[in-house]
């Protein structure tokens, strides 16, 4: 084995395999021996134990030498990693990864040299490292059409949300203390905006609905422009709000969309908090089901990628691979829906001037649009200014509420952009 | 492919491979074709579909035939599925099966004469049909020792304790409902008394700590004389009461026993409710893990069966049952430990005379043993009567805590027998 990055995560998997080989090779029979180690910065070598002469700050080291089987990559973003992967991937090395950035926008040109050569390309860790859903979701479901994948993948988001819900936190206050704890990095833009989430999205949905979707596929909104003000009205009807990774398979093409969203507080993923990660699966036959287990860090994805690494060994992903559809360069591209196409329920918070006859006219302008209200709660009559008017819709076109809250942009009422956030009853 | 047993879950495998044979093929590259269809009685075929000529009621012309690679056992027990499974794997056949009953008595016997055969056993039915818990255990895990597992993985009692539970039902008035809806058959022996979680629980054990557990290791109680009291009791101090599976690993053995158990109302079992089923494992590496779906039922399992003949089609059971020391003859036998060795919390009720001085005496007895009272709740003071007196204590010997029982069945202030229940906090 050849590991190239040894980061975080890269070093887990160092200490794994230099510690446990004796637990691994008894329980699996196989034997993997950590040949190369490669970074840049040959100062992480540092407490990792490495057998002298087996670190090299060149990659091609690890790729040329014949003793290398397997070549782990865990270097992260698209650039070098995809040069890196290729590469080995033409050396007629099996690799694995946890690089989902690389595997969301260049599946397609990986999964196709990897057939082409014959050789097997693991990618457990890539999404919530600590379940095997990966696994699952490629062999554990045949036989099904997947109906739906409802996915709380980043643990960043998650802890964020918990906090501002359980604490009654603000965003900023909440991201703060993920930093200090660290959950979140100093620069925590991918994970807050919503962007890790649909790389995971991307890589799911190609498994579960066996189709091509490229990362434009995926309607991305993030939880930073989310307010604790929203999370407590949502509280008040017994919804709980998550960052959801949402998949659904329609007769007419897919939804793919991550945004905040409101889960009824009995839903199986309304309990999923802190850095924890769950991913709901529905299928036709198997109906629905539950993986729940810490999506990030340095051993939980660790475990991952050695279970990916015996999996090659025993020649398992190279089966996969050259079998499975969805490897194929020929899978079929698949339609996603526009926004506008998305169907479900919808919370809305309008502020408006505490004028009698204002929920009236909003009413009016929903239900021309065949919007029609599952609940309101109206708080502060009496104060001066402007009050937030809270609804629940019943199941709408988006296109058509779109259509309605431009019509409303126009009312004097309104003092500001109303919110707009979306609510997933069921799996 | 031969099938050989026609009941519900046959039935339901019929179906999907005739019904969906395109979409697997598509999917998996595999062409699993239904040579033969199998069982006692012709009457289970109505319905199906099956080509004509492929029925038989003789399974000895299932296994002659040259054409069946793969052999589904499906008919239940331990007596002709044994002779049925062992003669398919002397004839070079690899076998799926869904019987929990056959693998925890016959494992050892089943998986050696696969090993000696070079051909594969499939099991993914066997443990909460929906939830593909054995391939994750099997192989997601690797490098990590798994230091518990927890399951809740029998239907009808998780059925019927929610049914206790939310609606505070008598356990006998729940078990009608769950028979007439379905969830329980006519003799529920098997289910309430917790067996059929024990030959489970058998299967995992071995999986999780790679050592051979015959059923005589599990300590065993059902959920036949669970009173709804004591469920409420457990409410009030915020706990669920849910038939649990535990396997612990201790450095002095393993705790292998199913029987009811409290957990505290946050933890991610407590809110499995209703038919289905949930997994959690606990690695050194990993972390917490849950799995959570439906556990039995026609097309859950069909749908694990199915993936085994998909993973058997793609060669992968051969390689586990061929390499991973799990099914080796000589995996070592564990070391089950007694039920006085273990140590948890215990909830206790006792029925006692209303006099003052009672809890003291308990106290007393209770404390010489080393045995600490966490919260106590007494009830009913001033009625006529003996009274109830629940307490929780905190962490105990098995063993002192029975001792403990047994001086005070001595104590002519206690009225009846004491409830004693186990409960457990962390994963």
């Amino acid at each position: 084995m050849g590991l190239i990055g040894l980061g975080t995560v890269g070093s887990g998997v160092a200490k794994m395999l230099l510690g446990s080989s004796g637990r691994l090779l008894k329980r699996s029979g196989v034997e993997a021996s950590l040949t190369w180690a490669c970074d840049i910065n040959k100062a992480r070598t540092r407490g990792l134990g490495l057998r002298r002469g087996s670190f090299t700050t060149d990659y091609l080291q690890v790729l040329n030498d014949p003793e290398v089987d397997v070549v782990v990559e865990l270097i992260g973003g698209t650039t070098s990693a995809r040069k890196v992967v290729l590469k080995a991937i033409s050396c007629g090395k099996h690799v694995v990864t946890a690089n989902k950035a690389l595997l969301a926008a260049h599946g397609d040109e990986i999964f196709g040299a990897a057939r082409e050569q014959g050789v097997g390309v693991g990618f457990e860790g890539s999404v919530a490292g600590g379940i095997p859903v990966i696994r699952a979701l490629r062999e554990g479901f045949a036989g099904n059409k997947i109906k739906s994948i409802f996915g709380i993948v980043n643990g960043t988001c998650n802890y964020v949300l918990t906090k501002m819900t359980q604490a009654g936190w603000s965003y900023k206050r909440a991201l703060a203390e993920a930093q200090r704890e660290g959950f979140a990095e100093k620069d925590p833009k991918l994970d807050v905006s919503g962007e890790d989430s649909a790389h995971k999205l991307a890589i799911l949905a190609r498994l579960a609905f066996c189709r091509k979707f490229g990362l434009d596929a995926v309607h991305v909104e993030g939880i930073e422009s989310l307010e604790s003000e929203d999370i407590g009205f949502a509280g008040e009807f017994e919804y709980v709000v998550k960052l959801v990774a949402i998949g659904k398979s329609r007769k007419d093409g897919v939804e793919l969309r991550v945004h905040p969203t409101l889960l009824p507080a009995d839903h199986p993923l309304a309990s999923v908090n802190g850095p924890f990660n769950a991913i709901m699966i529905e299928g036709d036959r198997v109906g629905r089901a539950m993986f729940y287990g810490q999506g990030a860090g340095q051993m939980p994805t660790a475990t991952a990628i050695v279970s990916d690494i015996v999996d090659v060994a025993l020649g398992r992903v190279q089966v996969s691979v050259s079998e499975l559809q969805h490897f194929s360069p020929s899978l079929p591209d698949g339609k996603a829906l526009g926004l506008d196409e998305v169907e479900t329920e919808y919370f809305l918070r309008f502020t408006a001037v505490d004028h009698p006859g204002v929920l009236a006219r909003i009413a009016g302008i929903l239900g021309r649009k065949q919007i029609s209200i599952a609940s309101v709660i109206q708080k502060g009559r009496g104060k001066a200014g402007p009050v937030p008017i809270v609804m629940l819709t019943h199941r709408a076109s988006e296109g058509n509420l779109r259509r309605a809250l431009r019509e409303m942009d126009r009312l004097a009422v309104l003092r500001e952009k109303t919110v707009l956030l979306r609510v997933e009853k069921g799996a």
